[in-house]
Parts: C-alpha cells; sequence; structure tokens
C-alpha cells in the first residue's frame, strides 16, 4: 500500500476559534498547522504552533510551504497577509471577501447591493464629518471604526449630540488611521445571525437562525433554532446565498441580523466560524467547525439540521465551577484553555435538549446552580419559564 | 485574577485511542502528554509527544513529573512499567486492574469469581498440557496465548484434537514465555459488549449494550444501543459494576460478552476505552473518551443514555472513499492519520439515526456505495433490511 499524506490545513491566529477548528479537522483526517504570534496561543495545545507575526513574511512563506490551504481564525489579517499568502497557496475565505467583511462601510454597502437594509449610516473621518452624520442619521446612534472592531471595542454609543465631543475624543484617533462609521442606534425586538457555509463547488448550506443576547457588546447568550422566526429564516437564508455567491466565499460565515419591525436589517458579518454558532457542535448534525473544514479542503458538506434545542451561555473573563455544568444531563463544557483576563472570551457552555420545556428546566437548574440566573434570563423568559 | 495551571492527562501508548482521548480531553481544559516509541504515532498529531520506550524509565520519570494523571491506551503496558509510575503519580486503572485484564486466566477466573460464566477453559502450559486440556474442553477449541493478545493475533482455532500439533507449532514458543489458555470454542447467538465507567469517588454508569460482528477476530461492525436485549442490560450492567469494584477500578473499561442459549459468557475485558464503544462519539450523550477523561481526573461523569441507533463500520487495513460518507446524513468519518497496512485499524465511521428503519435506509445506503454490503449485510438483517 502506497503511502498517504494528509491534507494539512493553515490558520492565521491560534484561538479559540482555531482551536476548535483543528479539533474538528482531526476526524477528517485532516492536519493543522496555526500561526500566532503568542508562544502559548490556546490552538497551541491541540496543533502545531508556528510563533510568527502577520508581517514576518519569511515565516509565512515557510507556513505557505508547509499546508495545502490557508483560513482564519481572526479576521483583522492585514489584506497583504492574506493577498501574499494567496499568491503562493489556496486562501479560502478569499482575501476579497476578507477585505469587504473587514470595513463595516464596505460590508453595509454590499448588504444594501444584496437587498438586505441596514440601521442608518454614514462615514466620518473628521470631527466635522461626524455632526454632518449625526445630523443626518439623528440620535441616539453608534460611532464605530469602520476596521478592528470586535467584541463591542472601538464603539462609543452617543445618547444625543451633545456627546459628540466625548465620542471623538475617544475614536478621533482611530478615525485618522481607518476611518469611522456612524450608525442610528436601532431599538430592535431581537437579535439573529444565520450561520452559512458554501462549499468550492458552490454548495450552500445554512444553520437554524440563531436568537443572541449581547452584553456590554459582547455576545452572552445564544439559543437555537430561534423560536418564532416564521419566513424570516428562508428570508435570511436567502440573503446569506446572495452575499455569499456575489463574494464567492467560501468557507462558513455569520451574518448577524437585527429584527425590528418584524424586518431584518444587517448589522455586520464575520468571515469566519463565529461565536453564535458554537451551539452547533452538540446542536446540529454538522458543526460549523466540521463544515468550515470541510469547505475549505473542498470536501462535502455535512447536514446542518439541529438536532433538538440548544442554549450556549458565553463564559467571559472567567470561568465558572464546571461541576455544575458536568453534572447537568446534555450539557456541554468548553475550556479553551486560555488564561482568564477582563474581557476575555475564555470558554462557554452549550446545554441540549429535545424540547422547549426540558431545555428550560435543565438550563434553569444549572444557571441556578451557577449563580446565573441574570445571564440565562431572557432565554429562559422565551422558553416560556 | 491568578494564573491557572491546567491538568495534563498523560496516556501511555499514542495510537488511535490515545488521539480520541486528546480531542475529548481538550474541551474540558485537559492537556495531553502521550508517550510511545515511535515518533509518528497517530495521537502525536493532536498533542505532544515524548517518545519512549516503556522501560525508558529514565524518560518515563521525566513523564510523571509532567502529568497529573496516567492512563493507557494499550493495555499491555509492562507491569513494571505501570508500577513504577504508579509510585510517582495517580495512575488509573490501577497496576493491579490492568494485570488482571492483561492475562485471559487471571480475567475469567475472575470473572467467574464475580458470578460471570465463561467458556470452559484450561490453562497451558506444555504441549502435554494440550492434550489434557483438549480432553477436558473438547473440540471444538480455541487456543489463545494467556498475554499480549488483540485483534484476534496469538490465537489458533483447532476443529479436533488432530489440529493439536498444527496449534503448538504455532504458540508452542509463546506458550513458554507467557503461557497459553485453551478455551471451548462457543458457539454463540450474539456478541455484545458494555461499555463500563467508574469515578474515583465510586460513582459507576454503563452505555446500553452494543451488538458486536467481528471478522478473522477483529471487530467488523457494532450497533448501539443492540436491539432484543431485555434483561442482558441490567444483568451486564450489574456484572460490569461488580467487577469494577473488586478490582477498585477506575475509567472506561469494556467487558466483551457471548450469548448462548440466552445466558452472558465472559469473554474478555479491555482496561481502557474500546473499538467498540466508538460509537458513543456521535451515538451517546456523553462519549466513552469524554467519561474516560472525567473519571481518570476525577470530575463528575456524564450522561451515557444513547441518542437513536448508531452503527458503527471499522475500517481495517486501509480507508475507503470519504466522501459517500461525507455525504451521508448524520454519518462520521473517523481517519486516524495512520499509514495504511494490512490488518491495521486506521479509521471508522458512524451513522445514527432516530429509529432502526432510517438507520437501515441510511446504512444501507451508504454501504452499497462503499461496495460494504458484506460488512454491513448482519446489522442490516436485524434492522430489518
Ligand atoms: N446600530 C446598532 N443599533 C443597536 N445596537 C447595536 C448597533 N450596533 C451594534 N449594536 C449592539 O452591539 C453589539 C456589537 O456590535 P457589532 O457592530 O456587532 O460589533 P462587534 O464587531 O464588536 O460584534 C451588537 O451585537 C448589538 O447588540
Ligand atoms: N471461545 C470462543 N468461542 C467462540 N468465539 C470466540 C472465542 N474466543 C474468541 N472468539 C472470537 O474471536 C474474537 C476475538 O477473540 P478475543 O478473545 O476477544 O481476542 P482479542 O483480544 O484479539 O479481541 C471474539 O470477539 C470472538 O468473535
Ligand atoms: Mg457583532
Ligand atoms: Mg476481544
Amino acid at each position: 500500500m502506497s503511502t498517504r499524506r494528509q491534507p494539512v490545513l493553515g490558520i492565521l491566529g491560534g484561538g479559540q476559534l482555531a482551536r476548535m477548528l483543528a479539533l474538528a479537522a482531526a476526524p477528517l483526517g485532516v492536519k493543522t498547522l496555526v500561526v500566532d504570534s503568542a508562544a502559548d496561543a490556546c490552538a497551541g495545545q491541540v496543533a502545531p504552533l508556528l510563533q510568527a507575526d502577520w508581517t514576518d513574511y519569511a515565516a509565512l512563506e515557510r507556513f505557505a510551504a508547509e499546508v495545502d490551504v490557508v483560513t482564519f481564525d481572526f479576521e483583522n489579517v492585514p489584506a497583504e497577509t492574506a493577498q501574499r499568502l494567496a499568491e503562493r497557496v489556496a486562501v479560502f475565505p478569499n482575501p476579497r471577501a476578507l477585505a469587504v467583511a473587514q470595513d463595516r462601510l464596505a460590508e453595509k454597502t454590499l448588504f444594501r447591493a444584496c437587498g438586505l437594509d441596514t440601521p442608518a449610516f454614514v462615514a466620518v473621518d473628521t470631527r466635522e464629518d461626524l455632526d454632518r452624520a449625526l445630523a443626518e442619521v439623528g440620535a441616539p446612534a453608534i460611532l464605530k471604526t469602520r476596521r478592528l472592531g470586535y467584541d463591542g471595542k472601538g464603539q462609543f454609543r452617543l445618547r444625543s449630540a451633545a456627546d459628540a465631543d466625548a465620542a471623538w475624543a475617544e475614536l478621533g484617533a482611530p478615525a485618522r488611521q481607518h476611518g469611522l462609521i456612524l450608525e442610528a442606534f436601532v431599538p430592535f425586538e431581537r437579535e439573529l445571525s444565520v450561520l452559512a457555509v458554501r462549499g468550492r463547488d458552490g454548495d450552500f448550506r445554512t444553520w437554524p437562525l440563531t436568537r443572541n443576547w449581547h452584553s456590554d457588546g459582547v455576545l452572552s447568550l445564544s439559543l437555537a433554532p430561534a423560536p418564532d422566526v416564521g419566513e424570516l429564516q428562508a428570508r435570511a437564508t436567502e440573503l446569506a446565498r446572495t452575499l455569499a455567491e456575489r463574494l464567492d466565499y467560501v468557507g462558513v460565515f455569520a451574518l448577524e441580523l437585527f429584527v425590528r419591525d418584524g424586518v431584518l436589517l444587517g448589522n455586520e458579518m464575520a468571515p469566519r466560524v463565529h461565536n453564535s454558532g458554537h451551539w452547533s457542535i452538540e446542536g446540529a448534525v454538522t458543526s460549523q467547525f466540521e463544515n468550515h473544514v470541510r469547505s475549505v479542503l473542498g470536501l462535502p458538506l455535512g447536514d446542518t439540521a439541529a438536532r433538538g434545542l440548544s442554549l450556549m451561555f458565553n463564559w467571559i473573563g472567567a470561568l465558572p465551577d464546571a461541576a455544575p455544568v458536568l453534572r447537568t444531563v446534555d450539557a456541554h463544557w468548553h475550556d479553551y484553555g486560555k488564561q482568564a483576563r477582563a474581557g476575555r472570551k475564555v470558554g462557554h457552555a452549550t446545554v441540549c435538549a429535545g424540547d422547549a420545556a426540558a431545555l428550560a428546566a435543565r438550563a434553569g437548574t444549572l444557571a441556578a446552580a451557577l449563580g446565573r440566573g441574570a445571564q440565562a434570563a431572557p432565554a429562559l423568559a422565551l422558553l416560556g419559564r
């Protein structure tokens, strides 16, 4: 029998997304090589790690020579880095798709071109732009950096035009670098996300819509499938498909949505596996991580149907006690192997059940045991408990 | 916030069992360190690997210093190695339990002491012993090495007493080293296994009985939960519990059983996660790998209930084409990252479904696409297809 060579997936960034991608790649016989500038990047516990900066092109050259496909755990990889790699090896999603998703202005412009409405927005580069934008968009509003924001970072909420100076004091410096965007604050009824995957052959699938709750701009809780979505599911799927096809996107992405007056508005697109899809590890037939690996390697995609209902709790800053989770039937613990630090995503837990009543009972008891009643409350209310 | 140190699980042996243990350990925040004499041991793709022989005590000393708990991917670790490690670090299962499970004579003697009947057996150390044993046990019979056998290796099947010389020609040499055992050949109705786990606190659980089919002494196919087991489930659970308590066993083990005239007979015990429990990765609420990690680290055990039905195909020698498996709904591909070699376990696939009819349809279509109709046939017949 001839010797075989296993395919190698290269991942830029070695955080928890790379870690969960590597864990999903292994059963497929796919090896992983991670690049990160931190020696203790948590994906390095489950896959070889090449310690290098995004701009260490010599190291990236060695990396490209060792892998079959490159993908991202982190969307803010410099365009130049993605472009240089793409000249040497297959890179998915492609650098153009990555560039659009890195820029809130380009992203929202594309949403509109695809027929997805967005909150009112105006580009802001100078202090005068901000006044003009506020006059156009109105208050309350959110000023955001166009680039490099995540987990609510790089944002300033303005209750009225009187907050303009304070907002500028905070975001004037990034404005000079990459520009800002002012968005109308949307008093949304709910936040949803649609996770989607597109294969190298164009095969396209979405997971059921996920209902999300944020706290201080950071995802706190996700419920999937989102209840009572009616025809929003079909609409979100079609919008995601249109976006993916326009970008010739390959891989998993998330489209974050607001619902206002029952209508979908596009917030942003994450060109990678996404925190609101973590429930799919246990709660779907095929997880977002496995389907991302399959898609970028050109393998057939797996079924994205949900198994029952899932509720995901994000652990921000530090982990709670694991024992109550481990003792809960069909609850699943995910420790990312990171050091605790304020605001940092260090793990999550997913509670699964066959129906809403069982999920409410299980998650309610668990949340009480963890002292996380407030975190769980919005989902429990919805599940009728 | 204080810095945390993640627990480290040490595994002796770096094959597919260690690989799947490491993949299950990571979400629990547990790091893995594997020892194997082969530089390309497949678990080394997902965890750091210390390349050393079982008898390299200096290396094992370094290993013991780096890990919190030691466990096994391979039961034939020399007793001396396990004992030396146990003087330095917690070793689960304990060396005595390991020693019993390593010896077919000690194992079957224990089964009987626990009230589990076995095929008739007699210890064989010399050529004369073999004649005496054949007179006692009758033919057909199986001559087996007491130690180091696996996957049907170290066995000789005798149709009649006339085969004694041929059997001795093959197994006379191992007889002088470790002794042999002659067993009556059991014309069993079926083969079952019960997977069980016992925690450091004595908490004990079993997964539903699994129905197994072997080919040339190697596991080929497993169906779980085994259909039509009636009260055999409760009986197998009680026997496994008795065994575990007698051995003060901590961790997962498998008890391989024959059913003859509706009665359970003990074949052997595997003191580790077991091939017939691979279906539990997708087919049970908690997999055997996760519960083994939980148990040896002293964490609460997870629920062992099955989700629907699962059929596991073993891939022996070489992998078939992955694509038909990847295209089948709720079928799961497991490539161990090993080189192909005759008789070697290189991967498996598990097909899951909510009921017998759906499983039969799904697995039947898949087996046909893979050209594996013969491998699937006994399970499909049972599932009514
Ligand atoms: N225009 C808006 N109106 C209302 N809420 C918003 C708006 N923009 C952001 N938010 C809230 O802040 C969260 C984070 O903002 P987002 O733009 O998604 O940034 P990030 O890239 O940090 O996820 C959103 O999920 C939502 O809860
Ligand atoms: N006494 C027996 N009677 C009938 N079949 C047997 C007997 N012993 C072993 N076999 C068959 O051979 C297979 C492998 O034998 P086993 O003793 O379990 O060795 P191994 O350690 O290689 O798994 C069993 O699962 C069963 O199918
Ligand atoms: Mg967002
Ligand atoms: Mg056996």
